[in-house]
């Protein structure tokens, strides 16, 4: 028969899964044979058999319980509902995962109207035992019974008005009394039933309800944030009362065996005499630093110096430990690996090497890829921060502080940072031809769009601070002025954003420069690099961010998309008549003004990367978003185009689509107008030769990458294109260059047929992001209009464009892996989505074998991080 | 070393793929001993090598040929280029099919100026030896070097208007001269150089043209039309040459075993005395039915009668020949499986069972499925059809024959159908609003769209026939009038469409019903039921569909599409006003007005069905189908629920998606408003309670698909509403039934995790043609724009919605039938695509092991016979 129950000295560390994180912990400290106040675990099992059971716990696991309540009785010596000797218990959540959001803490379970009189007797205390009998009420009422926790609060005032006192501590026992017969009044009014006398009764509903609390919507967010899949369930701690509020030789406290700000190695933390748990989270009376205790009590304090290095040395990292003192008897209550900020997780671990308490591999392991992101943007200095107003609030869209002063459209960002001025962009939405000012802006603020908006996933890219979707904002772009909060802010006015909180501030807020190569950081990502098995490239279409991404470490360009280059100046106009171009002598004129200009950029770029690989990708995205759609642009482009206006708008509503994310895109573009693929060829090929001849100490071989492809012919067809180009510029220019063309795997049928379309390509870049959506056969524009409901209803527990679905999509790479490779031993396998830069996405891409993963500039740092942490994991 | 030429003597029939049909068979009538001229066949391989050679013959392969020409001068006793005594021969192409759009034949090949005067000399007719030599000018001007045959037709014309004559066969040995010097002059001045006069490069240049004409733009169309792929290539077969043209005991014919129109077992066919076989095909002289051989020539006559049924009996089927008589010798120099109406392919099956010449079994393998259509659709009355006059011409959309009285809208057509008129629904473009004028309508014709367009689906569905896309004509709703080269048709003008040929009449032509269960239809289709393993569904969503799908075979309904019957009457008020309910309460008072309908709906398809399966689709389509666009019917809705008219069009704007496609949409529908299964759900079991108590005999299943899952457990979620609904139902109606529910698979994550999805899944219809969509990543109604371009560069050589994609598509059917039934070894597997009507990919679902094939009620008898013939391949 299933165990569903263990006792303390039943469990250990290893058990997590089980027993949750608390309950293991408690195991393990009572194995060590610290002072630990017994009970037993209900485990993380019975939890999801509750949810298997319709959300009722099974007369098996009921009778377990009181089996294990029972040897706890006579393990104590005290019993349940006994009032010359009463048990006491507290009832606590614990999770595999340490999980804000459940339910988390029942004190003083086990009293009732006769025990609270014996307690009072028992301890020689009545107000203390009044008023845990009315804490009592008022938790168990709370979270258990779902009662109005401020009732209870205006209860008490009214209770304290009556007296004319203000504190709490002012009540005697008396008002306690009172409150205790005023909260089972209010109890019975709402509930229609006396509050439970029965501590046995007492113990199952908070059982139930802990289990309960795994499903609340709060605990919901907690887990789709953090990754936590709602089938693990949640454990559930039954441990006997110790009272750090019995008197001036007890207490309570919490303490971290290092700083967990800074990682600075000593005791920090803080303690309460006479008070419980609640007390100090309360903030009603100023706890004493831990240092203090060392004075107050030197023997508890000595005791637990000791306890809190064992329980350091034991776990090998920082220790976030709670602890009773009763009647100056120490208690440890948990002992946890303790949160901490990026710098200190750094610090930390490099520390512990250099103690000699793990190894560089351990140490690499204990840093979450994703705290490094604090690290690498700039911060508002804490002390210019505290005195700032925050006037409004949007989404966290891309990480980091900025301070700038307000401007309205790309024009004018461009015009003020061109005369020095830092300036804040704020649009309703931003679109590809915003580009220039988003890249001059130190901030970005959106009216409107979500985390995947177009201003969202450029400003992340740039690592550009951004909040959007900020909808109390009223823009008057004819005014240029926006009104927030009732207040008017016109162009030029200074205003502070907090891209890592949403948060939006008046006026200009002193911001810290992030200092990522600083000694631990650097010490750690060398030994990161010496471990990881794949390479990480970067996401980039701009010198600007190819040197940002050489600076955090990237080792090539995975995605150079080009057509971001066409929204620039005077390109747009030239892509524009490219497009609208109804033969191929007007298309091949367009693409000749264009020439000159990708050629540059692609120089530039070449030139940032120092010989790095780069891979190029030829156009890609559907026409249609670099059409005109004002009807001046429209009359400007006909003029120029010498065709007439309604002309123009016939052409341009012809290239309407239904679905242009599955419409004429990608190598479509190449196979129709293969002159693009000319023109794109003959700028990659001509700026590789001009760079090589510079610089002939660098090895450039040029990477082309042909987009969308769905069939081998498809990729052939284009790549003799490119072929037959390449290789005249090359023999013309008189000088050796191999390069290589590839293909993106985006469309499940290039997956499914990736050997037959590695016969001709010569690497594979893995498009997840659009591969994810063809796969699930959900548009990401559209998709943020139902997926809330499939969170709610727990269909999906993460957005499948952040994570890499294992499953589905995870298939298809595995497969196109595994037969790309059939064919093409050799063949070199990346990833470019957005993926490339999500650390659980980056270990599935080391399991399945790929070489290398791209993402942008920003979650370099990240990737490699994660790149090491998964071969460390695959090779454990 | 590969060997690229055979004789004749060297082949035999199975030899089609290497030597082509025309190639193996000439082999095989020579290994018979019948009298063929002899020659040669370069293969086909020697056609791929040279495009593998960019378009050369390598030279072991010229020298091969020479070495055969050796080979048949010996064997001839004649010599190339020999004046006394010359070698000429026949180039002829020969795929492996029979492929008009090629080059087909140059003769007389061998001719130069100084062997025409020894072949007159040696022939004694210098007129024909001349006239010889200007005719092999001028096809080898015009097939191999591609001068234009019109300047040839004006010389000719010229020399005949200076003589003052009118027939080519008032020209005189002199005036043949003339032609040839007039001949080769024109040719000099066009191509630079001398007529060749070296029979071997006239070879060589010969079977060059040949290769070359293997991927012209006509042969390229019909290969794509008739599924041949490109890879196959060409042979080439040079054969010595017999002329029907040297005298009146001299002709040529072609004849066929059987009628090819009718299939009566009786010679048919005719004849040219002293003709060449190209004076045959241009029809100035009148051919003589080759019954009058029989007086003409007793002994010829009698030994083509004996070498035709030889030629039958040997191949067992209907042949058609080609002969030539020269000085009283036959000579055969074709015979092929014979082409022929569907009438006459089921009658020779038939009758060829019923003379023991073949199986049952081999004569359902004789009968292409696809020639069934022409059986089930009215047709012309001939001699009707000869007096009427051609107006126009669109795309042959939907097959059938049509005659009515013109009208523009389904208002009109419902109202003039009401009245008994017949009528032919006009419009500029159909959308789902006008279903109901479509379905009244004997048929459509659209000026805008392709075959794939609303219009072409629909009608096609229904079996009316329908051209679409005929841009010529310029409507003018206002005047109820449309005009088509230059003469005005207003409504109520009869017009007459034939919807297999595209082409549109004036007045009405009487039409003849199709009678698809005559005999030899009805014995032939009951032998492929015999031999089928695959059951034939049909995709049907009213009554009379599911009627005349019955009245064709079907054994069940497949796809009982839910949304098209909210496009009549009030329904699609209630079903818009659902869509922009803001809450639950709003959108279930509009859900109970649709489900009287919905449910009075399924009783009638389950009462025409007669306890057979139906498998009833949930709400699938993206929702802006169903919104208003029109203003009024903005305003209408608006007052209908009591909303502002612009609060209505933010609604409505806000539903805007951006990839419809891929959007909010099938089961996503059901997760975010679970109202929907439920009103649906509470219809369906209702429906089949309802006419299970009416028809206690009958054994109801009800059948429930869920569209568009892509994970597991959104099917659960939404089969979970179902089955609470359904049950409650039940056991309110108390009767004992069972009911399914199942889901397409049509989103590729559904086919990936197909184990997964088969925990829930009781059946998997496959959708192949969404699943077509997101597999390739192109939307349908997008492709247009460039699947022409993939056709021109042979990318694709069929259209994927038309013919399964077995390397991509089928990649994912086979893994999720594998996939599905590894978790549920019983799970009933079907498609449901329009796949389910196309012979090829029924012979894939067979192979990878569907229960079914769901078609149009039109393709059902399609589907049966291609679902037999795919049992015995499979088997055989």
């Amino acid at each position: 028969m299933a165990k569903y129950v263990y006792k303390f000295s039943e469990g250990n560390r290893n058990m997590r899964e089980l027993l949750g994180g608390k309950g293991a912990n408690l195991a393990e400290m009572t194995l060590a044979g610290m002072p630990v106040p017994q009970g037993f675990t209900v485990t993380t099992e019975a939890c999801t058999r509750y949810y298997d059971d319709k959300r009722t716990i099974a007369p098996e696991i009921q009778e377990e319980i009181l089996a294990n309540l029972a040897w706890l009785e006579e393990h104590t010596g005290k019993k349940f509902g006994d009032p010359s000797n009463p048990l006491l218990v507290s009832v606590r959540s614990g999770a595999r995962a340490s999980m804000p959001g459940m339910m988390d803490t029942i004190l003083n379970l086990g009293l009732n109207d006769t025990v609270v009189e014996g307690f009072a007797a028992f301890t020689g205390n009545p107000r203390f035992a009044y008023d845990s009998y009315r804490r009592f009420i008022q938790m168990f009422s709370d979270v258990v019974m779902e009662l109005s926790k401020k009732r209870f609060e205006e209860i008490i005032d009214d209770v304290k008005e009556k007296k004319g006192v203000k504190q709490d501590v002012e009540l005697d026992t008396e008002d306690m009394k009172d409150l205790v017969a005023r909260f089972k009044a209010f109890y019975k009014q709402e509930k229609g039933v006396d509050f439970p006398q029965d501590p046995k009764e007492q113990l199952m509903e908070a059982v139930r309800a802990v289990f309960r609390s795994w499903d609340n919507p709060r605990a919901n967010v907690y887990r789709r944030m953090n990754e936590i899949p709602y089938s693990w369930g949640t454990a559930v701690n039954v441990q006997s009362m110790v009272f750090g509020n019995s008197g001036n030789t007890s207490g309570t406290g919490v303490a971290f065996t290092r700083n967990p700000a800074t990682g600075e190695k000593a005791l920090f933390g803080e303690y309460l005499i006479n008070a419980q748990g609640e007390d100090v989270v309360a903030g009603v009376r100023t706890p004493s630093p831990i240092s203090a205790l060392k004075e107050e009590m030197p023997a508890v304090y000595d005791e637990f110096v000791e306890i809190a290095n064992r329980l350091e040395k034991h776990y090998k990292d920082m220790q976030d430990m709670e602890f009773t003192i009763e009647n100056g008897k120490l208690y440890m209550l948990q002992t946890r690996n303790g949160k901490r900020t990026a710098a200190a997780a750094l610090k930390i671990a490099v520390d512990l090497v250099d103690e000699g308490e793990i190894t560089e591999e351990e140490a690499v392991l204990r840093v979450e890829p994703n705290q490094l992101d604090a690290l690498l943007h700039p911060t508002f200095d804490p002390d210019a921060l505290a005195k700032a107003a925050v006037i409004g609030k949007g989404l966290a869209a891309s990480p980091g502080a900025a301070a700038g002063r307000v401007v309205f459209t790309a024009e004018d960002a461009k015009v003020w940072a061109e005369k020095g001025e830092k300036v804040i962009l704020v649009r309703l939405e931003t679109s590809p031809e915003d580009i220039e000012g988003m890249q001059v802006a130190q901030g970005i603020l959106t009216v409107r769009g979500g985390m995947t908006s177009h201003a969202a996933v450029v400003a992340r890219g740039m690592g550009t601070c951004c909040v959007s979707g900020c909808g109390e904002i009223s823009v008057d772009y004819a005014d240029k002025s926006f009104t927030l909060g009732g207040k008017v802010y016109k162009e030029g006015d200074w205003i502070s954003l907090n891209g890592s909180t949403g948060e939006i501030f008046q006026g200009a807020i002193a911001t810290v420069p992030a200092n990522p190569n600083s000694g631990d950081f650097g010490r750690l990502m060398g030994w990161a690099d010496k471990f990881r098995r794949m390479r990480v490239y970067t996401n980039a279409d701009n010198p600007r961010d190819a040197a940002q991404a050489r600076a955090f470490g990237a080792q090539g360009i995975g995605l150079c998309r080009t057509e971001h280059m066409f929204f620039e100046g005077d390109r747009i106009k030239a892509i524009r008549e490219m497009i609208v171009s109804e033969d191929v002598d007007s298309r091949k004129k367009a693409l000749a003004k264009l020439l000159p200009y990708q050629q540059s950029d692609f120089e530039g770029i070449y030139e940032a990367m120092e010989g790095c690989p780069v891979v190029i990708r030829f156009l890609d995205p559907p026409l249609h978003e670099f059409l005109p759609t004002q009807e001046d642009d429209i009359v400007e482009l006909a003029g120029e185009m010498n065709v007439s206006v309604e002309r123009l708008k016939d052409i341009i509503e012809g290239l309407h689509e239904f679905n242009p994310m599955m419409g004429h895109r990608g190598c479509r573009l190449s196979v129709s107008y293969p002159e693009i693929a000319e023109m794109q060829t003959t700028a990659v090929i001509q700026a590789a030769l001009n760079v090589q001849k510079k610089h002939p100490e660098w090895h450039m071989i040029p990477e082309i990458m042909i987009p969308l492809v769905g069939e081998v012919k498809e990729l052939k067809y284009v790549k003799d294109v490119v072929v037959s180009t390449a290789d005249a510029i090359i023999a013309a220019a008189g000088i050796e260059m191999k390069y290589m063309v590839g293909t993106m795997i985006e469309i499940p049928r290039a997956a499914l047929t990736a050997d037959e379309v590695a016969r001709e390509a010569e690497f594979f870049s893995f498009g997840t992001n659009d591969l994810t959506q063809m796969t699930f056969g959900f548009s990401r524009d559209d998709a943020g209009k139902f997926l809330n409901y499939y969170y709610d209803t727990k269909i999906y527990e993460s957005d499948p464009f952040a994570h890499l679905d294992q499953t589905g999509v995870g298939k298809l790479v595995s497969m196109a892996v595994e037969l790309g490779r059939k064919t093409r031993p050799d063949i070199s396998l990346g990833i470019c989505g957005e993926h490339g830069g999500d650390p659980t996405s980056v270990e599935f891409c080391n399991k399945v074998g790929l070489d290398y993963v791209s993402c942008s500039p920003f979650r370099v740092p990240i990737a490699r991080l994660a790149a090491a942490q998964a071969s460390l994991k695959q090779k454990g």
